[in-house]
């Protein structure tokens, strides 16, 4: 079995619809290594089942459980617990050397190649490309590195407050000490940025081998519309159309079908589409609804776990009284 | 006398306030080096005048002149002939080594060290990071390098259509080769997509050496009030002011004393601006219409000078009227 794996982490049942898409994604670039998620104590059992499916490894990271000397420095200043979730990659140590890829990435092509690459290698950042985006990145997992970050963390902070910045600190001379330590652009393209330069973005769009939904827009809070298959974005977005309904196309083959009603936020309503079949006017409702809401949730967190349950239960209860009262026709509206 | 040189480029009187803001900002940081500028045939001889103040070297380029073989076979594809005005920089062999700098930058630091670096050397794009931006470029002036360049241009055209594209595909391994010659961002900082990584421009705002005002948006477009000596952006780029202002202060300090009405576009009209003084209501008028036309050419090109001529006519006349009515107070609305 081989010695390195791709990492992620999930937060929430929400996010985990990404972990799942990025690890078919993997699956289909053939990709002959491991898959390993960190999970959160909110992700729900059921997500974990199904998360199980298609990582080989799913491993609890508590800030609060874990005793060593490195998570306690990190209790000392409870505010970087949270954002710095993502350094417990370097505690799997089961393997030899790690891809990190955060959830909302897609992987297009076989990378297999990464794994030549020595830490700490990373793409350019867009905004500041001396700084490197932690959203791709080579390590090696190793107790002692992570001791070493969480104790750099806990005397420097994070410029930015999370973990790019944190490991921009750490890794200092990634921008000006080894050009094989770049990983290229087309490793960690930002979807909603790329337009910006689209002759680039045409030039090298083949190339393309992971892209990454960074930014509050995530592909999975995106009107889509389950009879058509299409995801349809406003027009402020409209270059990336085509990239996020790749997103859409491997969500519909691979990750629909796991999903249920046991789990939370977003993953348990979608688990209600019937994809590909034509809506009644309550599935019609429902999406548009579950659309707005994601809309709203998408500026904040990830609330709106509670108010999908409501949306379910009124749709429930509508569909109920409609299979009592038969061929009413009764149409939803919230 | 120096054998480096910085070098930029001007195409008409509008843009030349660029090339003197930016001679200004490189003489503040006190360089050891010469200044050089490309000017295009219709640059008025007035403004070539203010240039040969500045720069050591005002050279005119232009295409249809020189017959050497690299520019015939440039003629083979006239569409290429403006946008590769820039190459024109390779032929100032008098020098061993140069700095290329787009007019709309701004040095705000010493830069000499540049002169360190082998060609090509320049800072990633934020667009899109594996390539350089050609706003900022160390390089070896050389005919030979020129017409390899030139005769690569008419083989195999530019991705962009532009200088950038061009030489990123002639200088192909920039971003795999050489991390020497990948220049810190700090040497050529996007003014305004900087707010993008807020952190990160805050964490290195110190150290930034050379800004870049990349885009349509350029500081000469910028509302300025002559009488506050503030420039004022719209809130979409409420991030940059302080930057812009920066530019303001050189263009107030050293620039508008040199500017005269024999010279075309925005800078035979800015030559009118009474900086410090209380503005009569027709002073007033006058630059609420200028910001509004730049508002309006900064969206196609440099094609404002007849009508700025107008205005100034108009303005010219209202004042003679003023004059011979005296005391009447005059509010011209355009």
């Amino acid at each position: 079995m081989s010695k390195f794996a791709w990492v992620t982490l999930t937060t929430n049942d929400t996010y985990s619809l990404g972990a799942l898409v990025l690890a078919h994604s993997l699956k289909r670039a053939k990709t002959a290594h491991q898959l390993a998620v960190l999970v959160t104590p909110n992700v729900s059992q059921a997500m974990r089942d199904r998360l199980k499916e298609v990582y080989n490894v799913v491993q609890e990271v508590n800030v609060l459980d874990s005793q060593d000397a490195a998570n306690l420095a990190l209790l000392s200043r409870p505010e970087l617990g949270v954002t710095f979730t993502k350094l417990h990659c370097w505690r799997l140590v089961q393997f030899e050397k790690c891809v990190f890829l955060d959830a909302d990435t897609l992987v297009l092509q076989n990378c297999d190649e990464l794994f030549e690459r020595e830490e700490l290698s990373a793409a350019p950042d867009v905004s500041w490309p001396d700084c490197f985006n932690s959203g791709v990145f080579v390590f090696k997992p190793s107790v002692d590195t992570f001791a070493q970050i969480t104790e750099f963390a806990v005397k420097n902070g994070s410029f930015d407050g999370g973990d790019q910045g944190l490991l921009n600190q750490f890794f200092a001379d990634w921008s000006t000490a080894d050009i094989k330590k770049h990983l290229p652009f087309v490793y960690n393209v930002t979807a909603y940025a790329s337009y910006c330069y689209l002759p680039a973005f045409k030039q090298f769009r083949d190339k393309i081998k992971i892209l990454h939904f960074a930014g509050k827009l995530k592909p999975w809070l995106i009107q889509f519309n389950s009879e058509t298959k299409v995801a349809s974005v406003s027009s402020e977005y409209a270059h990336a159309q085509d990239l996020i309904q790749l997103w859409w196309n491997i969500f519909c083959e691979n990750v629909i079908q796991s999903l249920s009603t046991e789990m939370a936020g977003l993953a348990g309503a979608l688990s209600q589409l019937r994809i590909g079949q034509q809506r009644t006017p309550e599935q019609e409702a429902y999406e548009n609804q579950m659309r707005r809401q994601c809309w709203e949730s998408g500026q904040i967190d990830y609330s709106g776990a509670d108010s999908f349950e409501n949306i379910w239960k009124k749709i429930s209860q509508t569909l109920e009284r409609k299979t009592e009262k038969e061929s009413e026709e009764t149409v939803v509206y919230f």
